[in-house]
């Protein structure tokens, strides 16, 4: 087993669609969305800039920092394995802010930086990485679903390794549910410092 | 030998710093640089937004796309070996359209994407990635050594897997030769289509 691999590539579907355009980070159900160089949108995580927080120890709360974060993109597979793994009937991608969910792709969250996905229309978003799980989305879980204490925390254990992918708009275009994704990988090659 | 590596961080030092000011990709060296959410300010590669180019062949040429390309970043280490392979004197960083030269980074050009630069100032620079040797800047080295042929497709080859990677301003700041600078490498794994 080397620790080198040579570009990769396959396709996939858009399985749904959603715009966090509330007051929070909570999206909703929509056929398409419009992407654009700043975001989705209407979308809250839209900007070419964003502020940072408690994902970014390295920085006091609130610099202004290049905004990597765009976009959520969840799938199908883990989303349902992270219901099975928090013991509830469903996980709705909407709870926890999702904008794309993709179907057909194996191991998402494990998807490297730089990885770039082909939409049919032209669009394309780059990968920054794996998104870390929250308590925040776990609470909207909690809210959707009556008489379960703990489900914030459990969704924190559940989700690791499988809550998807942050990404940011490469080039615009537009996405609609059920569309083709090529998910193209770069070539990878582990560094450790020697 | 697994197939995952954790966080790793280590320090390096600013060896040289260099701005593309003229009318093409060849840099000259300055004591600093203004790091801007833009890119450099004053460089030819700045931009929130770029036009695609030969090494985006998935898109018509002159395709406006986010800019990942913002600063060229080189080690001391890798220029060195380069102008072995190429059975030359000496290789500028500047003939080469460098940005930032590192001292004390191993195989710079291996560093993950993702990787964050954390500047002494608190300027951040995020990698896309590795950055491809092009004949363009080996006929650069060329104008630059008299009575050798073909340096421009032997740069190509030497260049192969050290030509250093590309990035983008995560947080704005100045740098200056001679400065701290902290790596930051995400954890890693490798990913395979099953």
């Amino acid at each position: 087993m080397t620790e080198a691999v040579p570009v990769q590539k396959f396709d996939a579907t858009v399985a749904g669609l959603y715009l966090a355009d509330g007051d929070d980070f909570v999206s909703r159900s929509v056929s398409r969305l419009d992407l654009e160089l700043a975001g989705i949108s209407g979308d809250i995580h839209a900007g070419i800039s964003r502020k940072s927080g408690a994902r970014e120890p390295w920085y006091p709360r609130g610099t202004i920092m290049r905004n990597e974060r765009q976009l959520s993109i969840l799938s199908v597979a883990e989303l349902a394995e992270v219901a099975i793994a928090m013991g509830i009937d469903r996980l709705e991608a909407e709870w926890i802010g999702a904008n794309i969910v993709l179907d057909g792709v194996t191991d998402l969250s494990r998807l490297p930086p730089r990885t770039q996905l082909f939409f049919a229309s032209g669009a394309v978003v780059r990968i920054d990485g794996d998104n870390g799980p929250c308590r925040d989305a776990g609470g909207a879980i909690a809210r959707n679903i009556a008489g379960r204490e703990g489900l914030d925390r459990a969704f924190v254990s559940a989700a690791k390794g499988r809550r998807g992918l942050v990404g940011w708009v490469e080039r615009e275009g537009k996405v609609a549910v059920d569309d083709e994704v090529t998910v193209r990988i770069w070539p990878q090659k582990l560094y450790r410092i020697k």
